[in-house]
């Protein structure tokens, strides 16, 4: 190695909700099913729903069923992603264990996909943590365009990082900091996490063939919190320069040969995205899925 | 930066041979068009054609025809590839600056792609060798399969490194490791570079989405010599489970944001993908080509 490498990382698999976001609705107990088969592989942290409006999202409807409709679960942490504190109330009711939430640091990403400032969401996230304290929930705030956005172009790591300072003061227990167009780079990476530090989890998307890369480089500067998508499964909806998520077999072939420790099992993961590909009827954008690992030819 | 990187990196294009082999054949003023459109971005290093049988490869028939078309150069070295004694003849009478010659570290993937035994290609090479010494053009050996075959799995490094030094021996003027199925890693990588050393040329294919990893892994062990397919081209016809070249693209966006130099302008890659793809008649494997530089939607 260049670099020594980390001995674990933590995967919150995200392809139920911000993979299948975008797909055609699919009824909940097939999305339960694709999370029956990522807790399987050994995924134990899982955003399983989200509790949006059907009307703006329809693939996401009916997400009390979906978990209704999940296997009795050990030591899983399964997240729903909320819009505002309806969303968080209606989490809360429905015990899960994790809430995401959003907000862009480019004002203008915010402004299309929540028609909000910058403030009104942070306003908006205080309130949804005022909630989930009282409930002991954690809320981990997703800093969507963290890397650049597609409106603005270079976001200052300063502005980040200002942001998520603002986020830990309203009582957020988790950063993620997302590449919502992939526009991060090893640079801009090194430049962002130079103000937060590395203590946040990293959401990656691949739009310019840059997630596997960007990964790598953040675990050599000391990240250890990803999200993946099974199959590369997703993209925004609210912009066209989306593509799909860093996919979590491709990232844990990787880890499995750098001899860093998941624990999720590749060979479980490729039968969760045989599923995939099968539920949402075409292929998927990642690659392990569909050629298997290095050494499986053999 | 994790590690310094180097100051500039050496672009060989193949997406006119290595990128077109496996498409439905053009003809040879196609060809040619895609050849310029590359040198006007600035490429002066590319695999232009191949000398090998017509009915074996019907994709790189009439070779002398892309060649002829080509517009008048300066300080560009054109390519070929040559299977045997006979096709370097035909090169050298075509005057083309460097001959590309192929053995597998794979016995078996040798023998299913040429048909011969290593020690048999080796012989192949040192007979091209001695032709091209007298003509003064430099021969260059690619090493498939140099970090893992997908009939026999791991190549232990010492074989890669020994088949190089004998390749060295016979005459060959230069060295590419091709990861002719996906199948590198930063960790292999690190091994095969540490007996081989790191002035060696990478020939990166994106099968299981580690390409732009593998090249920033060797870019930070010191390898400075790549060769890039426009739009990501590329394949191999002789196994299902090699997919697109490194994309040019791709590859170059990313350097830029490095800044490492690479001579070639992205803008001019662009116009060049995008006769590459109205060419060839589908969509490319490659990322930038399709949604653009990071900070060109600002």
């Amino acid at each position: 190695m260049t670099s020594p490498l980390l001995s674990d990382v933590d995967i919150r698999e995200v392809g139920p909700r911000d993979g299948l976001q975008g797909e055609a609705p699919l009824p909940p107990e097939d999305r339960a099913r694709l999370v029956a088969a990522l807790l399987d592989a050994g995924i134990t942290h899982i955003e399983a729903v989200s509790f949006v409006s059907p009307k703006a999202v329809p693939a996401m409807a009916r997400p009390h069923e979906v978990l209704a409709a999940l296997p009795p679960m050990a030591d899983v942490t399964v997240c729903a992603l909320v819009p505002n504190v309806r969303g968080a109330e209606m989490a809360l009711e429905a015990e899960v264990d994790e809430i995401t939430v959003t907000v862009a640091a480019s004002v203008e990403y915010n402004r299309r996909n929540v028609n909000m400032t910058i403030d009104e969401s942070v306003s908006a996230i205080a309130g949804i943590c005022r909630l989930s304290v009282d409930a002991a929930v954690p809320v981990d705030a997703v800093v969507s365009c963290a890397f650049g956005s597609p409106y603005e172009g270079d976001i200052p790591a300063v502005q980040v990082a200002e942001l998520a300072g603002r986020l830990l003061e309203v009582g957020i227990s988790a950063l993620t900091l997302a590449d919502t167009t992939g526009m991060a780079t090893p640079r801009v990476l090194d430049e962002v996490l130079s103000r937060t530090g590395t203590e946040v989890r990293l959401h990656l998307h691949d739009t310019r063939g840059t997630a596997m890369l960007n990964a790598y480089a953040a675990m050599e500067l000391g990240v250890k919190r990803f999200d993946t998508s099974v199959g590369g499964l997703g993209g925004s909806p609210f912009t066209d320069t989306a593509a799909g998520n860093l996919a979590t077999e491709d990232f844990v072939a990787l880890l499995d040969d750098l001899g860093v420790h998941s624990g999720v099992s590749l060979e479980g993961l490729l039968r969760a995205s045989a599923l995939a590909e099968q539920l949402v009827g075409h292929e998927l954008a990642g690659h392990v899925w569909r050629v298997g690992p290095r050494l499986a030819r053999g």
